[in-house]
């Protein structure tokens, strides 16, 4: 089982592929997909859909674990936010990507045991579990958690 | 020239195709997108992003008028439009469509005159302007005015 976990942003997804082999979970692939800010918005959400659509056709993941909304968030981002994450479901569908989402306090928990845990702990928590020697960007680890989150909740192992 | 003018919305997307030829503006076809409420919310998304495909690919658009954001509206709304808008902006990148974006309140005043215009007075001149026997949905009556707003506002005739 190949896990895609995304971190959404209008101005950064995060994303990060993740298997799991017995009770060790391997970091196949992360990174972020930041487009332009000389594009127009439009396109910027056209590029999030275009490299999400090319990352699930690349590396097939069979499921894709992405951050649920925070709701106390500025309006203005929210949208912008609705829109990036719009993409990436839409990219998800397209691929016959299975879809869970995750809020950010039960990622937080699930990789860090603590809902509160800042992004650097989550991403120190992420580098040790995936045994990374460098430590990834922090909108990619976002995104690693959720795939790492997904696996701890549904306990798939690979059958090999 | 022919307009797509589109009024989003995750649980009505109206959408309206309008031709301006000399002084009268013609429309061509109008309806709404209505994502059945069993569907999960991404094929919810998914079904926009495909009918607006669909539509763009069918009638074959030079311009899209897309109604702009409310900001003073509830939050989770809000999202659940920016993931609409999202896939219809998508859509049009896909198919080359160039994107215009209108306030409601450039719509209004552009149809009826009057930014604070009702959605069943913008209905009633759409129908005067566009000459039609029967009223539109108030969705798509809302996505005509777009269009008859970009229409007007960009003095568009088509050279035939």
């Amino acid at each position: 089982m190949l896990v895609l976990g995304v971190d959404p942003g209008s101005r950064v997804t995060g994303y990060g592929l993740v298997e799991k082999i017995t009770n060790q979970m391997n970091c196949i692939h992360a990174g972020t997909v930041a487009p332009s800010n000389q594009l127009p918005f439009h396109q910027k959400i056209h590029e999030i859909f275009q490299a999400m659509l090319g990352i699930m056709t690349r590396y097939r993941p069979e499921e894709m674990a992405i951050e649920d909304i925070f709701y106390d968030k500025n309006i203005k981002s929210t949208l912008k936010l609705g829109h990036a994450r719009g993409a990436i479901l839409i990219a998800a569908v397209q691929c016959g990507v299975k879809i869970f989402e995750y809020t950010p306090l039960e990622i937080k928990k699930a990789v860090v045991g603590y809902g509160r845990a800042t992004k650097e702990q989550v991403r120190a928590m992420s580098q040790v579990i995936l045994k990374l020697k460098a430590k990834p960007a922090l909108d990619a680890s976002d995104a690693l958690a959720a795939a790492i989150c997904h696996l701890n909740w549904t306990r798939h192992d690979i059958e090999r």
